[in-house]
């Protein structure tokens, strides 16, 4: 773990994911499953085809479980500790991918009270905003309203509450210590918390009075919740234990690390103008050469630029369209300045689109809502 | 420290008030502030005229806010572990007192999510019963239903949460640990409950919108949350900072400790039948002599008499005809027979009435009744 580091709160450094897989132990998600997920799809999503989600635990047995005729629910989060931007929108997508293949209702979690007490510097206040403004874009992604329900945690607590105290009773500071890395100086809240991002996990079956259990499409930093303390508690209370399918993070727009919101020139926000895009993509880290002569000559190095990984995992959907793009690159037929001028267009036309579904879902949000 | 043990779950051996003044560090009930109360009130309560309230902290800050035309409200709670024994009126006939005299509103928390996470044993859903069997005992003592609310954890908890989110932020493990004794292996619901039983200090000034402080009437084996977290956290939110009045525990029927739950026979219960009490008084240990003759010779000892403390603290009102009893036990004049065959029958006809109250309570739930 020397040099990246990746826990629900930071994510710092070149992520190997293979690594990963073997510290978290979660399972390399196989070509088998991903076709076996696609045939009930009907169609093999990009994310898939590109790799994005790449783990899992027990998302085989879901599968088994939904081919047995029985239900299971979706659920996933987000810490609303700003705007949203695109790295956030690729779990959501493929959920929404998933809610179509299974017909499957989605429990969706706004952390506001994580962020508040994880924040020196956040109010309640803000972050509450930023959930209602985070609920817009997954609104905008056109998950099902009569199958979507999505809570903010001070706004669903009583129900929230109920379930996080029986995890809680399980769950010694011992545990979240050694899964988590808190100390005696972290506070009491953040040490509650993670029976409050637990309980969702077992919310389907106390909602509906019978075992329903949950498959969670995240992205991997997530994996501590559900590794350390979801699936041992599930044993003991003799709830489903929840499944997962893991994705890696989208990359910023400089070099290394992943889109992140407290680097907000890294990132695209959903809700950037055109010109910001442009701009923003314009003035981005690329695996180009330091001349365009010497990349005509030498060519570039798509492996480490985000420019081409925006094309690879989200822009550019045709699988021999994006391994020209890969190839012409590298051959130097390919320059920067015109790569990132048809990526800015690109996302301009998917912003276009997201803007508009964006602001229609805010007279949405009472379709969705979930409270107490 | 060695001989006795106060802390909110525990309380053992011969507790030394005096000595708990100065390590709690806080401020005896002076004779003067006595008085400004019992003028308030149109005359001293017996409880202060015996001193079993006899410790407090702001509580002269609160008169003076009292007089000064400004209102507090009072807050007060019950671990609902079992049921109800005459120890836990003690404080409840207080409040109603102070509830009277001053016509303030009442916040009653039962903590039925501690009492449940606590204990091993314990499920939500007997928590939550002992809970309702607590409240007609609270409803039984003719509080003002439009004054009081009574709540459980689990059923408030939208509205707590949202509170105590905040306390909890500013309540780091150091601190618990420190307060209450916490460790590696404590549960981390119980890590954070010291922040949902310090969100009612702060509830009326939320529900209100201004500053309401709050008065604490409790047994002093609460005053850690009060000391080290409540008045702590309240000068870093900016909440008023709440004040206390702490009474002693009234003593088993056993030789030393309070009447606790959890030894049955050395507590009386306020549902026990006439039948009961009178076998349960009657083999209660007394400060009596080892036989008849001898204790006609030598006289018995109140000092160290349950069935005396019982007289003293609640069955005998008149002050002098007190004093009669303890001087005639000395004196060889009274047997421990008669003395405890007439307690039986002043506590018969207190619980024949308490009883009475109690059952009517069943119907009068709704008026007290706070929930989300």
């Amino acid at each position: 773990m020397a040099s990246f580091t990746v826990t629900p709160w930071e994510v710092k450094g070149k992520v190997d994911y293979e690594k990963l897989i073997k510290e978290f132990g979660t399972i390399p998600l196989s070509d088998e499953l991903i076709d076996k997920l696609s045939k009930h799809a009907g169609g093999k999503h990009m994310f898939l085809r590109r790799k994005l989600f790449f783990s899992h635990r027990d998302f085989d047995n879901i599968l088994k479980w939904y081919e047995s005729g029985k239900e299971f629910a979706l659920y996933t989060g987000r810490g609303p500790s700003g705007e949203t931007h695109l790295g956030h929108l690729v779990p959501w997508i493929f959920t929404r991918y998933l809610q179509e293949t299974f017909n499957a209702e989605l429990y969706f979690q706004l952390t506001d009270d994580e962020k508040y007490m994880y924040s020196p510097k956040l109010s309640l206040e803000e972050t509450k905003n930023y959930a209602y403004e985070n609920m817009l874009d997954i609104i905008a992604l056109g998950f099902d309203p009569k199958k979507t329900f999505i809570f903010l945690d001070t706004e669903y607590s009583k129900t929230l509450y109920n379930i996080a105290i029986q995890v809680a009773k399980k769950t010694t500071f011992s545990t979240v210590k050694a899964v988590f890395g808190f100390t005696n100086e972290t506070n009491t809240g953040m040490i509650f918390f993670p029976a409050m991002q637990t309980a969702p996990c077992f919310l389907p079956t106390v909602l509906k009075g019978k075992e329903i259990p949950t498959l969670i499409p995240a992205a991997i930093d997530q994996d501590p919740y559900w590794r350390g303390i979801a699936r041992e508690v599930a044993r003991k209370l003799n709830y489903p234990k929840p499944a997962q399918i893991h994705c890696m993070f989208l990359p910023g727009l400089a070099e290394g690390g992943k889109m992140s919101a407290s680097q907000p020139d890294s990132a695209i926000f959903t809700t950037d103008s055109p010109e910001t895009v442009t701009r923003k993509v314009s003035r981005a880290f690329t695996g180009g050469a330091p001349s365009v002569e010497e990349q005509k000559k030498n060519g570039g190095n798509p492996d480490i630029c985000p420019i081409h990984k925006y094309y690879y995992y989200l822009f550019e959907e045709d699988d021999k369209a994006v391994e020209e793009l890969y190839y012409n690159c590298k051959k130097g037929k390919l320059m920067c300045k015109d790569c990132k001028a048809e990526l800015a267009v690109r996302i301009n036309k998917f912003l276009a689109k997201h803007q508009k579904e964006r602001e229609k879902a805010k007279k949405k949000i009472k379709d969705f809502l979930l409270r107490d």
